[in-house]
């Protein structure tokens, strides 16, 4: 018996574009991927765009829509402000905001900002940390998102009271795509893997207290030239360097000593859980892309209590 | 009175080709600079490149010519294999590769290698260091010579022993062209100076013991978001994280006490000078250009003795 889509939900973030028809319960009727992100649908229109994805999963006119991510920002469909933290995190759901001039019901949720001396925003990951904690029943502790650009975020009593964020993911992509690397890594940047001792390495070395990051990136360079590197083994070292240097600073800014709740998915969950053993942390896996169905189906749940059951 | 071209001397790297017709005592008779990198003159031919530009310059064909950097490579025109360190800096000069099959007698000087634990190379600035310890007197302590990869070569007794490369320059770019940086920093990527007030926090920030730059530099662009950062300011912000990481770096793999030997031109010289400060370093400045035709100079005299006088 196919269940009835009650709500639809989409993560609409700068370069992907994912959407999921959801049952009154939260569990997952059809879903959608696709590279229709920010840049495309700014030019083709973002209300087509979404009202193609839902056409094709035969989505009823009337199916509410709740959207996090990118979509929200000033690039983006319609601007959701910002909820400043500290935030309770079921508060950022009341600030969603909705799509005029459109027959559809669409809502956008808002990103967390945090302003003074370390400014931050978040837009997307605020959702998928409302679904880590409920998830794990989650009031107090410290929410590690890994990805382009990684959040760290602090939680005291429901509330989240600071984030950092980590450009790991995006430097990633740049050095092993366009710098000088791109010669020593060729087509090898998604071969990473957690066993591969040159990830290991890396990781040691930024992990160990070595503050030299911008000199061990040229030393993949020289490792090709002088010693063979193979371009897998050169990728391992630049994801190791970068994630170590990630670790060591949450590490330092945070002061870690309680488990570190790692809501991340695939080669990324490995990549971290193996780093984060390294680095002396403890930690408990969260599958993102359940996180962010989680949390967007409580969003939605809220908006449109009447539809649930 | 014009005085005679003894011989031309070049720059060649990867993106830029700089040429010098120099006299007997090593003055410049005239001067030529362009975009011809490698790339470039890949695709038209290292030979006519070079025969086109000293034309110009009205060079007569029987001219000698030496050459240092990129031109090389493995990517260049003939590979001239590294000098493994520690080298005399003289002797690296002994190991110029002769062009084959043209007519002219063309040169190209050997880059340093340095093997182990901490593989490494340089090529051109192994010139530019001979060129300034030359200038100096030089025979022990640290040199820097900042840029796309900055250098960083310790000198005992006339032999550099060791050296870093730090990614710096390389970084900066792609950060303020290609990142989500670059909607922070638009076309003020070359607007940088000394005495913005973003520079020196970068600086102080990254010399006061952060580990966290990958946490900063999401920084800039939360600073922009909520607090109007204007792109001047988001620019010199990101220089300043950057150069404050290297002096960070080198002096913890260093152990600087004495007075650095810091090889740069204009504005980059202006900004190290700057960060060397903030880092507590000593330096004394040579002009990176005057070092580097030092370097061919001496080069070229010794190569072709016969036309010196």
């Amino acid at each position: 018996m196919t269940t009835a889509a009650t709500y639809a939900v989409a993560d609409w973030g700068t370069s992907r574009f994912r959407l999921w028809l959801l049952d009154h319960q939260g569990h997952v009727v059809a879903e959608r991927r696709s590279d229709d992100g920010l840049d495309t649908s700014r030019a083709r229109g973002f209300a087509e765009t979404l009202e193609d994805h839902l056409a094709s999963l035969r989505a009823p006119a009337d199916l509410p829509v709740i959207i996090c991510g990118m979509a929200g920002s000033r690039q983006g469909w319609v601007e959701a402000n910002y909820v400043p933290v500290p935030a309770d995190l079921t508060a950022i759901l009341s600030g969603a905001v909705k799509i005029a001039g459109i027959a559809r019901d669409v809502r956008i949720i808002p990103g967390l900002s945090q302003s003074g001396s370390a400014p931050n925003v978040m837009r997307g990951e605020e959702t998928q940390l409302l679904g880590a904690t409920l998830a794990r029943n989650l009031r107090s502790g410290l929410v590690a998102m890994p990805g382009t650009h990684s959040k760290w975020v602090e939680l005291d009593e429901g509330k989240a009271t600071s984030f950092s964020t980590f450009l790991t993911g995006e430097l990633y992509a740049l050095l092993a795509g366009h710098s000088i690397l791109r010669h020593s890594i060729g087509n090898a940047a998604e071969t990473v893997t957690p066993d591969h001792p040159q990830f290991t390495a890396g990781l040691e070395l930024m992990l160990g207290g070595n503050r030299r990051m911008l000199g061990e990136l040229f030393g993949i360079r020289a490792a090709m030239l002088l010693d063979n590197l193979p371009p897998e083994g050169a990728a391992s070292r630049l994801s190791g360097l970068l994630i170590g240097t990630e670790i060591a600073g949450a590490r330092e800014k945070f002061g870690i000593s309680a488990t570190v709740t790692l809501v991340a998915s695939g080669t990324m969950a490995a990549l971290y859980a193996k780093a984060m053993t390294a680095g002396g942390l403890t930690f408990d896996i969260v599958d993102a892309d359940e996180a962010v169905r989680k949390g967007l189906f409580v969003a939605a749940s809220q908006l449109w209590p009447a539809q649930k059951g």
